[in-house]
């Protein structure tokens, strides 16, 4: 018995795929991903049309699928994120089904109960022996975590494994095992490492950025959860990475040792594991190489499936235990609503990720944003599109004040004996609109291009199509 | 968030469990497990009856399942294995339904398909977080490996770990993680550790057994599999020891590096991952206390699930690449037909466990048995009970001499080129009987009192009740 299958097109008529069906990816190998072009590609020449595509997330470098829906070959879009390119394509009305948004969490959900069966998944793997077991750590394509490709591979009919380093079998330190996977597929190259860093940032050198940062640092001393045994996330913009930083200082110098560090993992989760400030780290994506190196060779960084990320369809996830998460946004209204999906013309630009299931399982969700971003007021009245719902936001950190969701009357005391200069997030507004003026409205059509499906499944919001100037 | 629940019966309450359920328990405590016996007498002690009681094995400490089944608390048995003690109380016809046998493959098959469903799983487990993620390397009652109760946490709907040794979150090395726990209880002890060495034995001193071992080993040499990359798995029976033990010396003489060693790992595998004989250990089971250390140590020592064990639900299981793999048997008949089940009375004693399928995986599936044993012959026209069919068995190896399956010609012919003694299975019966007479055929009734299900999930035969003299 061997896997091996000679081509992705044999192995593509092996697995039975027939037009309607539903194919899926994930997106670790980020903008550097070669995987889905490439098996788009090939379906596309194989006459196969009306497809659904779940994927993870989707970046830049996946613009050929704009072709591949003007042609009919994909018919409907499920993913948790979308970069600024294909958001654009989306936004302009050009996919006649409104693409489904979920979150990390919700994906697994949804593929694991049956919501969003999947026919034929796509397994980008940076080494596979010939049976299947497979890894994201070793290969000259590593990725570090597999983790939202687990449940794809656990839960679809077939499973392709598409790999540029045959490993000796057994693959000993496999993610996804030999029992999930139906072929092996070799190829030359899967795609860019280099890519995998994409979107991702160093930590910031603006004033505004690091101000904001320390500010943050201080509200998390604030609110009496960083002692031992603290758990925390944060994202990989550079705000929130000079976050990180300024808060591994404070744990060294006040002794302090956490019990993890969650999500998307970069080289200064990295440093915080290595200097003692966390026990372990918990990952389901790496951001960078230095993650990567980790993961690969450190028991104590583990990676973890999405499901046990962030499903709210599992027994529990990680989230569920997790202490504080620094957050970004596009938007922010004065009910805490967060915009991770639009821009502020309500152009496609993100998606929730992790944002809604870190900030509903975090006891302290803090997003950090500047007043305004290219001359437009983030804080508004109302945000374009809700990603993350208010209620699930604790506090709002910017360059001019802190404001504390009025649900969360223990923080904000906290906050202000500590010193810290708390708001109202209707003043933050204000000023706001005091520096960039009142934004216009943009402009929207009657059309729906995307439905937001928030963690519990529920359609939190719909996204309208941008008209042009 | 938290799941720890105050007591065992709570927790038994919590989960909603009602008469004529299911619930399932792991064997990795083997003849020292206190978890099945604590559990059943609470539930009795609730008043709850009718339950069918899936356990992956079943050993002497758990007599006290027999009053229960009496008393009608359990009134359906699935199992993989059951040693004499309940054998012979099932084999007198105590229970009203008949035993289902199943492999270890063949239930984490059933499980997962849905032909077993399990309402509430019950994990003893030697270390676990307050949300469940829980492992058998880590803690006083560690026991290695929990490879088989992996499934029964995933598939059933309700699953309780019980631990008497709770663990910082998040427990970061799980076997089972917290996305497939409900509920944590945590008891004084699980379990004795020293009991799970029972039912293995050492390296046997007996001369017949060494002599047997030895040709076994010439018979793998001469199999043309003996060679990089060669993979092996073997009871722990005494003579299937010898012939690890053998072996390893042939493969260090020859330099001969191995990919991987399967099974239930005992100390002797061990032995040989350490000096090289092997890339690997793939563990579905600690046999004592040398692999339990090993597989908590080393990463080249790694745990598997049942399913990636020997399952034929699965994609594809470790078994489906194994090259040689020596069993016991405690008849084999002259169409080599297995019989693991029963002893040469009829009575139950044993079972599959992993025998039928590595012998339907294995390239090379050996017999180690002596003729006779306690004056029965162990060659015999016609098995009492067949637990693995003589179609995936290759070859016998006695103290008297090598039989070949006639299926495996060009084995016969390798093992005639290296001057290893072929002769045929019947002339071995004659000589059985030759020895120890033609036995007495056993006593048995009408009544059926077990189903030995085969891995694909046909009956393969029944086990009769025994009638007593």
């Amino acid at each position: 018995m061997n896997k091996l299958t000679h081509t992705l097109e044999e192995a593509i008529r092996n697995s039975g795929l027939r037009d309607g069906m539903t194919i899926s990816f994930h997106h670790h190998l980020r903008n550097g991903d070669y995987v889905l072009n490439l098996v788009l590609d090939t379906i596309a020449d194989m006459g196969i049309r009306d497809l659904t595509v779940n994927a993870s997330s989707l970046f830049d470098i996946h613009r050929p699928l704009k072709e591949h829906i003007e042609r009919g070959v994909v018919t409907n879009l499920l993913t948790d994120y979308m970069s600024a390119e294909l958001g654009r394509f989306i936004s302009a009305g050009k996919m006649k089904n409104p693409v489904q948004f979920r979150t990390h969490g919700g994906r697994p959900m949804d593929i694991a109960n049956g919501n969003t069966p999947i026919d034929v998944a796509f397994i980008a793997a940076p080494a596979s022996d010939n049976m299947g077991n497979c890894t994201g750590k070793l290969g000259r394509s590593a990725c570090g975590s597999l983790g939202y490709a687990i449940p794809d591979a656990r839960y679809a009919a077939h499973t392709i494994v598409i790999t540029d380093e045959l490993a000796a079998y057994p693959l000993i330190d496999w993610s996804i095992p030999e029992t999930d996977v139906n072929q092996v597929v070799v190829i030359d190259s899967i795609g860019d490492p280099r890519g995998i860093v994409s979107g991702t940032t160093k930590i910031t050198r603006d004033p505004v950025g690091l101000s904001m940062a320390m500010t943050a640092v201080d509200v998390i001393k604030a609110s009496g959860l960083l002692k031992d045994g603290f758990s925390f996330q944060t994202g990989a913009g550079g705000a929130s990475l000079a976050a990180a930083k300024y808060l591994k200082d404070v744990m060294l110098d006040e002794r302090i040792h956490g019990s993890f560090g969650l999500g998307g993992i970069t080289g200064y989760m990295v440093d915080m594991l290595n200097e003692g400030c966390f026990e372990s780290l918990m990952d389901v994506q790496c951001f960078d190489m230095k993650a990567v190196e980790s993961i690969r060779s450190n028991p104590r960084h583990r990676e973890i499936s999405a499901a046990h990320y962030a499903s709210p369809g599992a027994k529990s996830a990680t989230v569920d235990s997790l202490d504080v998460v620094i957050l970004g946004a596009t938007q922010i209204d004065t009910d805490f609503n967060i915009n991770v999906h639009t821009d502020s013309n309500g152009r496609i630009m993100g998606g929730s990720g992790g944002h809604s299931d870190t900030a509903a399982g975090a006891k302290l969700a803090m997003i950090i944003a500047p007043l305004s971003r290219a001359r437009l007021p983030i804080v508004t009245d109302h945000v374009t599109c809700i990603s993350t719902p208010g209620s699930s936001i604790d506090v709002l950190v910017t360059q001019k004040g802190v404001a504390v969701n009025p649900k969360n009357d223990e923080l904000r005391n906290r906050l202000v004996a500590a010193g810290i200069r708390v708001t109202d997030i209707n003043e933050l507004k204000t000023i706001a609109e005091s520096i960039s003026g009142v934004p216009s409205k943009p402009k929207l059509g009657e059309r729906i291009v995307a439905d937001v499906i928030y963690r519990d499944g529920t359609v939190i919001d719909h996204i309208h199509e941008v008209l042009e100037d």
